[in-house]
Formats: C-alpha cells, sequence, structure tokens
C-alpha cells in the first residue's frame, strides 16, 4: 500500500481532535478522509482544517466511503460498541481509545464479534505500552534477568479532577491504565482487586474518595498495588516499579532538566498526560498505521479492553462494598494467542 | 555530671560487642564499666578490649556496682524483661535494643511496671528515628507545607535472611521498624493489619513466606504499605515515601557516589544495616548518654516498645490466618504525654 | 500548500538514507522525489525503497525537476557548498547537514551567497536545538529567573571514534556541537578558543589526542568549557550545565530506566547518538518541512554554520599550536537578525 | 594510653569554638585541658563550657603545661607557623588547620623543621579527605577499575562571602580544598596553574572577581578544572567528577531526601560547609586522636599544607596577571613517603 491510508476518526472532542491534528501534522503514511460527530458543527470545525475531510454525524454513513480504509474510534464509551460494530460490517480495522467500553458485557460481546470474524480487527488505546520508558522496562522483563516479577507498586498522581470525576472513576477511567500495565507487564490476568480508602484529602472535592490506594492479585500470584490520587496538586505522575526475584526497575522518575536554585536542586513535574505521553501517542497510532497498511492487526486489542473493563467492575464493587472482590473472567479465545 | 556515665551492657552478641565500641571509640562522655552475658567467655572477650570493666553473667550483679549508672539491654528479646525489671529496681536509666519484648502481654507490663515509677526510665532503640534522613523527613512534615499525610509506602529489602529467620520474623524482627516508623511519622497509633503473601522468591529459603506486603491503618486513616523482602539478593534498601495533601517526600535513594561506566550510570547499594545506618546508631546512643547525664529520658519509649509489638502480633496473625486484623491497644497512660 | 513537500536528498549514506527513512515513515506532510549520490548504485538501492523516487548522480539535474521542492544535503562536507549554490540558483530552500562546509572560508562565500539572495534559504543541521532537554533548558533561560550565564560545563563522550578520526576532528566533527549550542544559549558569538590536553586515555587509538578539554570564551564574557573523550568506552553521553548569576540547570542525566540489582542501583546510557537524539531528528526535518510549506525559514542558519567553522578553525589552531586563539568573525549581515 | 587525651586548642573563634564542642561532646577519647587566644575574654568563655580547662594568651605556655599531650591549631593563618614551632619544641602532635601558612615559603619553613625532628607531628585540616563521599571516591579509584584518572571536574560553590573576602581568596581559601583534592586522588603533584575569569556575577561584592576557572595541570597529565562561585547564592555545594579511561565518578549530589511539590520534584541543598561536612570534621578529629593515642601521625600532613600553599600562590599570580603559571615545588623529602 503506497497511498496513504484514510482515516475516518470518530467523535471530535478533545482527544479526537488531537488525533486528527497528529494523523495530518505528526506520523507519515495517512490522513484523515472522514471525521463523525452526533455533534454537526464541532466535526465540520474540525473538517475544515483538512483538505478534502468528509463530515458525517453517522459513524456508518462514513465508513460507507471508498475513501475509508480504516477506523478511528474517539467517541464516549458508551458509543464504541456500536461503532466497532458497524467497522466491522465493512471489515474495517479500528482504533479504539480506552475504555473498550464502559462495562465488562457489553466488551464480552466484543470479544464474541471478533471471534465470528475469525481474527482481530481492533487495536485498544492502552497507550502506555508505546510511552518509551515502558518498553524499555517490558524489554528488560523479557530478558529474564531479574527474574519472576512478585510484586508491582505504581503511582497514578493527577493535579486535580474534572468536575464531573466521581469516585468509581479512580477505578475505570485512572487505575484503568495500571490495569493494562499490570497485565501485560507481567503477562497475567488478574484475579482478585481490593479498594482500601485512606482518608481522604482536603485537596479533593467535597464527597470525592480520593486518594484509593488499589491492590490487584494476578493468577501467577503477584502483587500489584496502585495508588491513585487525582487531586495531588503538585503534578503528573505516573511511575511503575516492578519487584522481582533479583532486583527492581523503575519508570517515571522523569529526571531530564535539572535545576539547583534558592536552596533546591531537581526538576519539573510534567502538568498532565499531553505532556508526558505526547510521544507515546504518536508511536501508538504509526504502529496502528503502519500494522494496517501491511494488513495486520498488533498491540493491545479486545481481550485486553475486555479484561481491562471486568477488573474495573470487580474494583469497582470493592470500593462501594469493602473488601477483596474476585475477578470473573470468560473463557479466553484461543484465537487471541 | 562531669565524669564519663558508667555504662553495663548486658549481652555481648554482635549487637552488645559493637555497642560497647561505639561507647569506648566513638562517642563521647560514656564508658563501658561493666558487660554481661550468660556466656562468662564471650562477656570476657569483649571486657578484655575496655579498661576496667567488670564481667557478670547476672544482669542484677552488674546493676549493683556502684560503677554502674545505666544499663543498655543488648541480650535476647526473651530477656529484656527481667533485666529491664532489674534495672527499675535500682532506679538506673535503659537503653533497651528493640524489640522491647517478643510480645505485647510482657511489653504491657513493663508499661504498667514504668508507670508505677512514676516517670520514663526506657529508650527504646528505635533508631530510624536518629537516622539523618529520617530526621529531615519527620522536620519537613512537620513543618505542615506537604499537609496531613495520607499514604505512606515503605520498602524494605534485605539481601539474604539468616537461616534461623521465620515467616513470623519478617513481621516481628523487621516490619517492627515499618511499624515504629508509621506511628511516628504520622504521629498515629496503628488500628488494623493486613498481611498480603505474593508468591514467594525463588531465592527465598524453601517455605519462607517472602516477600510481604503488609498494610497498616492508622487512627487518623492513614493507609501505609511495606514491602519486605528479606531475599532480595541485591541489597540492603529501607526506602520511604509520604504522600501528603499537598506533596509527596522521599528517602532512602541514597544517590551519593554516581558512576557511569560498561554502559550503566549509578551508585551502589549498601549491604546491611551496619552500613546504612551506622551514623544512626552513633546518634542515637549519644542521645541517650546525653540525656542520661543531664537527668533525662528521651526518644522512643517503653510504649512506643509496646505498641510495635502489639502492631506486630495483629500482623503475624493477618499473616498466619489471612484477612485484616484489628490492633487492640491498652489504654495510653498519660504519663506518656 | 497542500500536497506533500517533494524533497530531494543529496547523499545517500548512512545519515542520507535515514533522512530518507525518517521522511517516508516518520513524519507527515513530506516525501523523498529524488535522491542523489556520485555512487549511482547506492542511490539505486536506497530510492528502491520509495515509491516514485528519481535517482540522480548530479545535484543540479536533480533539482531541475518539476517534482523538486526542496533539498537535504546530506553530502559529504566538501560537497556542499555546490550543492547549496546549485540550490540557490534553482531558489530552493535547504536543510544543510553540519558542518555547512569545511571551513570558514567557503562558508563566508555562503553567507554572501544567501545575502544577495536576499533571504534565508538553509536551515543548517545542528539537532541539539531540537532535543527536547536543550529546548526546555534554553526556554528556560530565557525566562530570566536564573540570570545571566556566566559560564557553560559540557561533557561530549562517545563509546569509541571511527579509524578516520584525527586529533583535529575532535574539534571539528564534535566540538562544533558544542561550539553552536554555546552560541545558542548564550545568544553570543564566540571570541576566543583555547584546546588544553589532558594526558590521552589508553583506551585512544595510538596517536589520537583524546580526550580534549576546550575553554570557549563569549563576547559577553560567558566562559564555556567541553570535555570532549571520543573513546571513553562506557556510553554516549552530552551533559550541559549553565551556570548563571542565581542558580544552575543541567540536562543530559538521563534518568528514565532506573534498576537496582546486584549491588547497584542506576540506569543504563545511550550507546550512540541514533539512539539518543531520534526525537531529535524527527523534530528537526519536520521543523523544516512545516516552515518551508509556510514559505519561510527558520532554525539555524548559514551564519551559525560560518560561525562554528570560524570557531573550529581556531580551535584547531589552538590544538596544534597551543595557546589561546583569537576568533575573527566577518560582520554578521544585518540580514540575519 | 587509656586515660582521655588531654588537647590544647589554640584560637577560640568560630572554628576552634566548634572544635572544642567536637572534642567534649561528639568524639571519644580526648578532652580538652586548654584554650588559648589572644582575646582572653573570648578564651574564658569557651573555657568555661569545660571542666578543668585552663586559659592562656600564650600558646607555648599552655603547651607547658603537663595536662596537655597535644594540639590543635585553630588560630589565623599568620600564627600558625609560630604555634607549630612552639609545639615541635614541646614534641607535641598536632592538628593544624587549614591553610598550613599564608605562603610557601613560610610553609616550606615548616617542611624543614619537621624534617629536623625526623618524623611526622603535624596533621593538616583538608577535612575532604575524611568525608564519606570523598572517601569511596578515592577508594574506588584505588581499585583501578575506572583506569587512569585523566580529568577532574570539580564544583565550589557558596551561597555568599564573607565582607573581608578578596579575589585571592577564592584561590587561597576555597580553592585550596580543590588543591588538595586533586593531589589527593591523582596521588600527583600540581605542576601548572591557569586561572580564567568569567565575567562577574551580579550578585558579586563590588570589586570582587567571582565566579573563577581554574585549571590545574598534574605531574602525570591529568587535567583538573574547578569552578569556584562564592556568590552563587542558592546553595552551598562541592561536586567532583574524575573521568578516567574507562568511566567517571561523581560525587556531591547530595540526593537523599527528595520531595515533589508545586511542579517540581528534588531535593534540598545544603546551605554552608557545618552542614554538608559536619560528619568530616568528626572524623577527621576521631582520627587524629586515636593515631595520637597510638603515637602516629596519618593523614594530610605538612607536605600537603606546604604544596597547597605554592599551588595557591602560582593561582593568585595567574588571577592577577593571566595566563598560565607553573608551580615550583622544593624537593620533597623522602621522609614524607
Amino acid at each position: 500500500m503506497t497511498t496513504p491510508l484514510g482515516i475516518a476518526v470518530i467523535g471530535t472532542g478533545r482527544m479526537g481532535a488531537d488525533h486528527v491534528r497528529r494523523i495530518q501534522e505528526v506520523i507519515s503514511g495517512a490522513r484523515v478522509t472522514a471525521v463523525v460527530d452526533v455533534d454537526a458543527e464541532r466535526a465540520k470545525a474540525v473538517a475544515g482544517r483538512v483538505d478534502g475531510c468528509a463530515v458525517h454525524t453517522d459513524p456508518a454513513a462514513a465508513m460507507a466511503s471508498a475513501e475509508v480504509d480504516a477506523v478511528l474510534v474517539a467517541s464516549p464509551g458508551p458509543a464504541h460498541e456500536a461503532a466497532l460494530m458497524a467497522a466491522f460490517a465493512r471489515g474495517l480495522p479500528v482504533l479504539c481509545e480506552k475504555p473498550l467500553t464502559p462495562d465488562a458485557a457489553s466488551a464480552l460481546r466484543l470479544v464474541e464479534a471478533e471471534r465470528a470474524l475469525g481474527g482481530r480487527r481492533v487495536q485498544v488505546g492502552f497507550m502506555r505500552r508505546y510511552d518509551a520508558e515502558y518498553v524499555r522496562l517490558k524489554a528488560l522483563l523479557e530478558t529474564g534477568q531479574l527474574g519472576r516479577p512478585l510484586m508491582l507498586h505504581q503511582r497514578h498522581r493527577n493535579v486535580a479532577s474534572a468536575s464531573f470525576f466521581t469516585s468509581d472513576m479512580l477505578i475505570t477511567d485512572s487505575v484503568s491504565h495500571e490495569v493494562d500495565v499490570t497485565r501485560w507487564l507481567t503477562g497475567q490476568e488478574i484475579t482478585a482487586v481490593t479498594v482500601l480508602r485512606p482518608t481522604s484529602s482536603a485537596g479533593a472535592p467535597e464527597g470525592l474518595i480520593d486518594p484509593q490506594f488499589v491492590v490487584l492479585e494476578t493468577a501467577g500470584g503477584a502483587l500489584a498495588d496502585v495508588e491513585i490520587f487525582v487531586n495531588c496538586g503538585f503534578g503528573y505522575q505516573v511511575q511503575a516499579e516492578v519487584v522481582c526475584e533479583r532486583g527492581t526497575a523503575r519508570v517515571g522518575d522523569g529526571h531530564d532538566l535539572v535545576t539547583a536554585m534558592a536552596g533546591r536542586w531537581g526538576g519539573s513535574i510534567a502538568q498532565d498526560w499531553t505532556e508526558r505521553f505526547a510521544d507515546a501517542y504518536d508511536r501508538e497510532v504509526q504502529a496502528w498505521v503502519d500494522a494496517t497498511r501491511r494488513g495486520e492487526v498488533t498491540g493491545p486489542g479486545i481481550w485486553d479492553g475486555y479484561a481491562a473493563a471486568a477488573v474495573c467492575e470487580a474494583g469497582v464493587r470493592s470500593l462501594r462494598e469493602g473488601g477483596r472482590v474476585e475477578v470473573e473472567l470468560a473463557a479466553r479465545p484461543t484465537f487471541y494467542g
């Protein structure tokens, strides 16, 4: 395939519009040929910055165009299932933002639908797997020189949460990243979740349970703990330390520009994910474009999206009811390797 | 008091002998006037290196000497209670190595005995409180600029455990330090303990549950997690990160001598506590000598030793039986301030 | 301009071939329409991986094509002047790899030629200016919060030098980067150079003066020192610390993935520039494509290439003859702003 | 020798008073039996805090006492020669604060006087040699695993200089430490000095040449550069990086307590030498007491003090006259090993 990949971007909110920019201005080998949004005006505004880009309010209509070779889904989570089913009907490959769907049941329907197609169609947007530091961490673990992973300590801190953020969303929206990272780094499914509640910060909005401390158990006996603190006030920090049998490895300290002044040495802390993971998003989309043009599907897929949904559901139950909640996963189709 | 403080050191094993050396060769204002050990030969060997040092097998006999102004107890834990009671009978101040006693019930008897004396007599050997980094961490928390502590992440790693080390001892011998640190840094008692068991390392002796992951809850709602891993193989690491409402603070990275060679930058990791905490021991003993000569008792005391024992007992129960175990503390004598 | 920028790449050696890959596979908005090399077979091999890419042995012939909108010069330094003059004749914008030309006299002829054209045509390949850390360092200096820069300590270390590397090339090929960084960060021309010779490393090839220690003086009185050590054996390190009136700032420590094992903590060190500066090259080329499509020329230009050449000539004289050598610069055309 | 060492402290200014405190309250095995100061009131105030401590205005009178076994000289530099000669006459061992004497000629007279005594009597107060990080750096170099040292990059920064500080004193008072460190770490004498003058900081007092950049050449061909900046404003930093044939090693980053707050991670910087080198002073004095009681003299000696004086004289000449100044050393008595 030597012509650029024609992509329909579904959803033109903050994330969708940023992907349009990325495809047009950062990565090579692709162009945006259609944008879709229920808000036609918003879609038009985004399309207006792209040469020859069609505007639709219905995903299926966009996918019917001969100019559309692939679909990037960045609409709200509840709209994902329908968009993916439409893409499946057209045989189009998909990059779907996380979460795959809002709950495990709908995610499992997508697992079944993709299985019925006889091959993977979807890459899910767990972009940590494309971050340079995480990539090196994974590579190091795979060499085996540190031995088996026994524990995984993770910190996930945001400056402040959006006004609509709920206590459940600390699990479903934020910790879902660590859920995927834990599964990916250990190569094991998560079997139980316990959510603990330290006293909430005075810096958190009234009523929000923040921070939370989540303990994940894996099928192979590894233990992963996650501090999620979405109103930490001081910066955006994503850190992980894997404790293995013969050593540990840590990412996320971010020691690049170091200053000494006014009695302090140190560096600045990124203030949000667009700063911290810009390169990872670039790599993610590029990997998808490249694989698609080769006729392949790589990276995290529907099964990964489903597993994350199932773990997060268990996490929300633990948050609400207390105690340890076991995770029930459907049988993994051999299809996913 | 202008003459050096005369100290009887009870117990001349590794720790006791090191304290003798410290008093004689490192700190000022004190000298060892008696050593006590059930093993008379061992005691004689240690005394032989000190001018005018008496040798006893019975602590009470040593304490009867006019040359003994104070007592340092470094015998095995089960012998502590009797030694302290003997010192109380003589009115002698004591520095007692941790653990105060092997269980909460005996520790509580010492609380009662000290209360009956009408004033503190004992400093307990939680030497982390004298480590320069911990001292700075505590001082920073006390300024209040970080806000209340919400979470405390601690790592405690040893290269390898001694042959006699049991799974319970990871709690009672190792985590007992973090128990005291958690109480000291938060200024709160611990109310519940949960011990989790990740898969054990292939590097641990057959049958030893190692690593363990301990969750401590405090009366004020803070959550402290402790990774204890006594056969990590790579070094001795003691790290703590306090997560507060407006920021975090971390000690134990130990970035002093940094090298770059053979494709790697970094530093060495201490291999045991004698290397990491030598200065802290010096400061601890000196503080005790100085306070004693002023007629005061400062630093961690019997109540701290008792609280640690009670928490560790709950921890061992959680380790053995699973689940969360609440800590029952006796009423705190007003006496302890 | 909505169609991709058609680029002729002059020179298909290691650097030229990498730029072809970058334009085709990494960045957006451009494509390679022609490659040029005196070695026609090498050019053909590179062109064979690109759709519709012409092959030439004469730069001027490539530039005559309607498919060529811009020129990237990656041929050996002695061929640069002719290639740029040919591009000037055609009115084509150019990205020219460093060094601009091998000596100050030829660089000055290009300054004159560009001035005669009435506007900048050329961006020179000093890619440090596009490295994320250096960009942040420059931005920090421009805020003025650290005060004026007084000193600049730089380290430039390579694992091993190529067999053809001469003692002069430590200045002209390696330190030329620090020459540009010094000029860029201080905003001042360099007025004198002193090259000092510590004892050469046993790890350097027989006869190569390595390491060298270079002191640069700027027009504003800042002092920049550069350690250049091209056979350090342990890694590729590029570090800079700016010492200002109220503080310092440092880049290049590269603390990303940190491990603890076998008694050591630390991270790995990049082994060459392709690893360390891959993102910077991407940003550099993208910036050029974008500016070119807007009809602008930005970034380092011919004057910067000339100034670097003049400083390096002084440096080579200092290396050969000893002592401090003053730098003579032509008057700066107002044209360069 | 089992009784404490009786020490006469000559000079009771800031440094002398601090040594009195150290001997009495920190280290073991010694006591202050006499203090000497031309200002009798100041001496009395210091002696008043020490049991049985005599007060003198004449060093020789103090040394005549049977209670004085050794002498610590902390008076101003110009008074050192007479005090040491008096101690030599009495056969008393001496710990002499740096600088040994204010100039090379007087230092050389002391070399001669000590040689005439047939054995070392004096330890000079270059306390960096007792700092834990420097001790580890020296030990690492001695293993030989990094190969020969080729370059030594040193930074010496103070918050602000005292009002009486002159441009020469940046060399004689501050860089003299790096002069000794360079000699000690390389094991080589310094053969030439060049002092360069970057533009002075607006933060320096009017007329003070600050910062300065000093290049030291050693007999073995190593090159040591020193940034001395005594009005850097932000903290007290003493850093050293040794560049060897197979790697580098660095001390002084001081990464102990690390915080993350308000968009920054990092640590605090010591504000003066009493904070940074308190432990080193303790170790220094203790080492001297211990060696003295064994009848030995160890550590840096008169030859080291003389060599530092000679190098500093060359440095001051370079500062004043510009250019490189060769260092002329007397023949080293075999006596010094």
